[in-house]
């Protein structure tokens, strides 16, 4: 990383929390040259892409200062208060019901669940897929059998060792997607009738996962900024036999809360302490807005029971589906059931993969969508801040292409859901992101895509919000 | 398919079924072109194929005759009597202790469940991949998640209806492999502890998906050559409650049963008859020896209680992992499962297929296949003659790629198969073709990799049978 961006991502995070807001003055360029001892070079690069990102604006003969769209003028959506019991889950339907709705061609796509495609580098995925199967030895085809490609493995155990993170390449798994190693991992774990803490709200395929294995949710409270909240957790570890946990601590879906390490290294260790699993899912991990890739909670694994699930589709390769799993203890059972099932990821998209990730340049592309991410989240939140009515509430994602909304009170998301999809707008109601609909409020929007898709879209949305205003009045 | 390639089809079959003896000789060209009005052009290019093919020989000045290795000298194995009682199955260790060794490297690959990688056209496929991948719109992407690629599925939906098949294009559905599509249409219909009717002896991943979902298996006698006993069955059905069957009617793994169009009408009107889902595993259809590809069970199925699988990989496209279920009634339930689970087969996977497929070449591709593994088929069945105790019996399967073996009595397959492996020979023993492992003196070989892989190792293994049989006795 390059001394600007880690600049700009220090002035990105204060920002972000609140230590400087709408309309604040940053330091000059002899300012911060006398404070950090940097270069001006480095701070007009710092500045110039913060200014891309829509962080901040210039003003002539004045300075640089933060932008209205930067700073949280809107509070983060409160902390839900599930009722502390494990429920079955029926949700299914109303899942498939949103996403076959959002999946309808020509529908703005801010009910999606994958970043904008233009954003990914499938050019060169193409050249490396064409060179990696013209090179591939007709009796090496097996090699992509589970556990996998074993240079595909090297690869992915390469990144964690970068990290400093310790995971064995024989704990990795290719998986078709993370979906199909967070739903092996559950069901390594489990049996019928088990309860599985999720955060609420929750990824819907946590619960259409829950719901197809029999299996009971927990929700806990958590905080959009700071995830899952570890004292409601170990109470409920305390009260409940609890079979698994299955989290996002990195840019949870949909809040797009962080952990600190901190409280990653906290939540490990009181799993540990009951001897839970933890089914963690780590899609988002690269889309991060700072300078450091956030830690996994696997980095503080020691038992072998967190259940690290990741993959390329939201980060490198969308449809490649090739993901994976470092299953600590879970490793041979896992395995195992893959090949009773799928037997192997693809053997073209593992080529692809590898021969693009050998090549270098995975690094490079990485900070590009960073940044794309960074730049279509920061519109969107000008956006909405304009167009919605008063009373909404927003969350401020470090990272990731999803925002969370709470409309002012009474309003129900998934009318204004219909009331979209009529004028052709996708959005993902809250209703599908917990087992009882406490979210009925609530609304996830995908900014992931090209702002022509996504800021028409959400201006027109904020509209439909005022009309459903009044006619709830 | 050509003139010559029916006459030589015709000959094949009556080699196949006993009606030409070995020495027997062959009609000349004159009598050929008197009794069936063909052209010595004709005549010549079918006897040629059938040398080629090792099933018959010229003798100078005298004519074409019958071959030694071409008839059905060994008699077939007996037919299996299962007890007639659903059991539970626990055979899943076996089979991946087995498997593993089998794909050892530098093991030679009788034991093997894929057929040689030479055969297959993966310098083509790799173009199509590279050029699909280059006009895939990024938009595209998405219309690659399950039921799958509508332009992939058209093309499927089309072999279908050239076969007089009636399949709607809806409800066929892209897998991952069809190893996925069978376990997703055994998890639609059944539950923990029902009863589903296998064949005996029994495709082991049958055994294991009945064991990884907790159902008993009832096995129903089956003979080698015309597969499934349809009065057993019937009368299994009568007295038991049977949730599926999952039964491979067109060359059975590891038998090479071949049902005639008749017994699979008979079976799909039985089946029907008690409202039991048949799961058809066809994934062989395409490596039949004659003239006609078999029509599947799925041809017969007015009520949509077929749940027809098949997939690219054992014709095609090893290791891509693109297959598809044509899931009659239960279609919604199983795209939705595979939504929840793995989401997609690989979109560069599907796109290479899918161009494949639409630049044509596929059928002289399978033409080669065919008469490649008939040849492969007919060595490997020439070398048993030679190399294996008298006693031993021996299957002449109609298609694919394997051969079913029963020892002399009192020899074990398992004792064979720990001696080939020090020998570096991987073989299948008959153990894990059943729940009790009652197939101990049979054995599975694999003889669809090049004869230089196969022949010595075979020579050797029937050497390693001679052993058994003198420590044994």
């Amino acid at each position: 990383m390059k001394l600007y961006e880690q600049y700009a991502d220090e002035i990105a995070a204060l920002i972000g929390n609140g230590q400087l807001a709408t309309g604040d003055r940053l330091p000059s360029v002899r300012e911060a040259r006398a404070r950090r001892g940097v270069s001006a070079s480095t701070v007009f690069q710092a500045y110039q892409r913060l200014e891309r990102e829509g962080l901040i604006h210039a003003r002539p003969q004045s300075g640089f200062y933060v932008s209205a769209s930067a700073a949280p003028a809107r509070p983060a959506p409160a902390v839900a208060a599930p009722a502390g019991e494990a429920n079955e889950v029926a949700v299914s339907e109303l899942v498939f019901e949103v996403l076959r709705a959002a999946r309808s061609p020509g529908i703005a796509p801010l009910g999606s669940a994958f970043p904008g495609p233009d954003l990914f580098p499938l050019a060169a995925l193409a050249r490396a897929a064409a060179k990696g199967l013209r090179r591939l030895a007709p009796e090496a085809i097996v090699d992509n059998i589970a556990p996998g490609n074993p240079r595909l493995r090297e690869q992915i155990a390469l990144r964690y060792r970068i990290d400093g993170i310790r995971v064995q390449p024989d704990e990795i798994i290719v998986t078709n997607g993370a979906l199909e190693g967070l739903n092996a991992a559950l069901q390594a774990v489990t049996q019928p009738g088990d309860t599985v803490v999720i955060e609420s709200p929750a990824f819907y395929a946590a619960l259409q996962a829950i719901e197809r294995l029999k299996l009971k949710a927990l929700e806990i409270r958590t905080d959009p900024e700071h995830g899952i909240d570890l004292d409601a957790l170990a109470e409920a570890l305390a009260r409940n036999r609890v079979a698994a946990c299955w989290l996002m601590p990195t840019l949870q879906n949909p809040l797009g809360s962080l952990m600190s390490e901190a409280r990653k290294r906290a939540l490990v260790a009181l799993l540990a302490e009951y001897g839970v699993p933890l089914i963690e899912d780590d899609v988002y991990a690269e889309l991060y807005a700072g300078s450091q890739r956030p830690r996994p909670a696997k980095a503080y694994d020691e038992q072998g029971l967190v259940l690290h699930c990741s993959s390329f589709s939201k980060c490198l390769a969308p449809g490649y589906r090739v993901g994976w799993i470092a299953a600590g203890r879970e490793a041979q059972r896992i395995q195992r059931q893959l090949l009773m099932t799928t037997m192997a990821a693809s053997a073209p998209a593992q080529t692809a993969i590898l021969h693009y990730l050998e090549e270098g340049g995975y690094d490079r592309h990485l900070r590009r969508l960073r940044a794309a991410l960074t730049a279509r989240r920061n519109a969107a939140i000008a956006t909405i801040e304009t167009a919605f009515p008063r009373g909404t509430r927003l969350t401020r994602p470090r990272g990731g292409y999803f925002l969370w909304l709470a409309l002012p009170a009474g309003l129900d998301a998934m009318r204004l859901h219909e009331a979209a999809l009529r004028e052709g707008i996708g959005i993902a109601p809250g209703h599908v992101f917990s087992p009882d609909h406490r979210f009925h409020d609530c609304l996830r929007i995908n900014c992931g895509h090209p702002g022509s898709d996504v800021l028409p879209a959400l201006s027109r949305l904020g509209a439909l919000a005022h009309d459903l205003q009044r006619t709830t009045a």
